[in-house]
This record gives structure tokens, C-alpha cells and sequence, in this order.
């Protein structure tokens, strides 16, 4: 299964690309959708939309990880990360893809191990879980975080249905 | 110019379009885009762009004005209705129109006559400015109401540029 995972901004959008087979993790792309904060909000969504749109052409994931935002104790704050998160939902779920939001502790706990990890212990973990992984920014990392936690998640899910089918089976 | 008018929300976005010519102001639709709350978000943004852009491809308007939502107290109401938003400024920038916001005061200003009206003044002042338009729902009301404050406002900027250009033409 090929994963993008996506954490939602309106000046920076990261992106991942992972490929997961059982419990094997693979790299594949990763990046940043920036816009152009002279334009005006209804532009640069459209700027962010392009840019997904690309992602999207390009991996052709089958499943898409967001990154889901906790209400910021700023209203304004929350208000305009909200607008880019509903480009950010939109485009992968345009494509058809399910689109699954995660909690940030979620996503923490899946690649550190606890969701009461610092962000800055998200990187160093996304260089081991994906070796070989060139990660040069933090979105892109939290974006990489997410695909990885969409993965583990779904493995979970895949073992108990299989468990389940196999209960009824016998 | 025709103008729409946009509302919006993740349940319920309302819509308008109205032709302004010099003062004149003509109603020539409204109604609201739903979307099935039984679905995810991401597919209930999917939803709202699909009623969007129906309504942009029927009516072709020459400009986009939203409702700017006031940053709500709850921050979690804010994101929710920041996603809709976000789609609701997505689809006529896609389109290619200029998209302008106006604060709920500014809209009552120019509707009403004053900032400090009641939500309930809206609609019976719609139906004054624009004889013969049937609106059985706020939503649509409130986005008539932010066609009409954008066309007052670009008709004010027509007259102001024409009045500069004569300035410097004499």
C-alpha cells in the first residue's frame, strides 16, 4: 500500500510518500507545497490545490494520512489553518483516495513510541524507520510521521480482519 | 456584473447571484449547497465543491464575494468552519474570479445601513432590494446579502476610478 501523508498549512504543506508491505516501510518521495503569501487566501489555496494535485499525479498513492489539527487556543489561528486543511482533505479525497485524519499524540505515539513525544524527537525516528530517508525540514518529517502511523494503523486493522475472517472460518 | 454571493459552512453553504448595473440590482438565483453529514469531512468537502462548481458552471459570475467568518470563541468550531471555507474560496479562484471577503459588519452596513443590525433584518432588506426574489432560508439570504455589499463596494471603486481618470484626463 502506498501512502501519502500530508500536514495541512497555508504557508508550508508537507507531504510523504511511503510504500508499506507488512511490516516493512520503504521511502519513497517527500517535499513541501509552499504558496505565496503575496497573493491573496483564495490564490494561494488554489496554488496549494495545484501542488497536491501534482503529488498526487505523480505517486498515485492509495491512501492518504492528514494530519489532524488541534483547535489552536487562537480562534484566528485555527480559522486560517483551517481554510488550508480543507484544500488538504479535499484533493486526495477528489482523487478518490480515503483520507484519514490522525491526532497528533497518535501520530507521535506510532513513530516515537509515546504521544507525549517532543516534536523535535519526530525527525532522528523518521531517519531509522526509513533508512536511507533525506528529511531536511520539519513538515516534511510530520508528514512522513503520519504516512508511517497510517501504515501501522492499517497493518492492525489488515491483521484483525484477518484474525476475524480466519475466527469465522474455522 | 453578476456577482455570487457565498455563505459558508460545512452542513449548509449558501449562494446567491445577482446582476448589478450601475445602481440596478437584479436577483437571479439562490439556494444552499448541503452536504450528508453521515459522510467523512474529506468526503463532505468533495460534496461542497461538486455544488460549487455546478452552480459556477450554470450561472458563470464575473466575481466571488464570502462571508468572512468573525473568529468564532470556540477555536474548534472555527476549524470546522475554516475547512468549508477553505473549499467555498477554492472553487471560484479555480475558476478563475476575483474572490474578495467581507466582514459580517461590513455586509450589514452595506444591506442594512448599519454594522449593529440583527441577523432577523437581513432577509426582509433582501427582499426590498432585490422585488421578486423568493428566499425561504437565511443561508441565502446571507449570501445574497455579501452579492449586493460586494456590488455596492465595486460599483463605489467603478466611480472612484472613473472620477480619478477624469481628474487626470482634464
Amino acid at each position: 500500500m502506498r501512502v501519502l501523508g500530508l500536514d495541512p498549512g497555508l504557508r508550508r504543506t508537507g507531504w510523504g510518500v511511503i510504500e508499506s508491505a507488512g511490516t516493512r516501510l520503504t521511502h519513497l518521495a517527500n517535499g513541501v507545497v509552499t504558496t505565496d503569501n503575496t497573493l491573496d487566501t483564495a490564490q494561494r489555496l488554489v496554488e496549494l490545490h495545484e501542488g497536491l494535485s501534482a503529488v498526487l499525479g505523480t505517486y498515485r498513492p492509495d491512501a492518504a494520512a492528514v494530519e489532524e489539527s488541534l483547535a489552536n487556543k487562537n480562534a484566528k489561528t485555527s480559522l486560517k489553518l483551517g481554510v488550508a486543511r480543507g484544500v488538504v482533505l479535499l484533493a486526495p479525497a477528489q482523487a478518490g483516495l480515503p483520507v484519514t485524519q490522525y491526532l497528533p499524540m497518535i501520530v507521535k505515539k506510532a513513530v516515537v513510541g509515546t504521544g507525549h513525544a517532543e516534536k523535535q524527537q519526530i525527525a532522528p525516528m523518521i531517519q531509522r524507520l526509513l533508512p536511507g530517508c533525506a528529511v531536511d525540514n520539519e513538515d516534511s518529517a510530520d508528514a512522513l510521521a503520519v504516512a508511517i502511523c497510517h501504515a501501522h494503523h492499517a497493518g492492525t486493522r489488515t491483521s484483525w480482519a484477518s484474525v476475524a475472517q480466519q475466527g469465522r472460518a474455522s
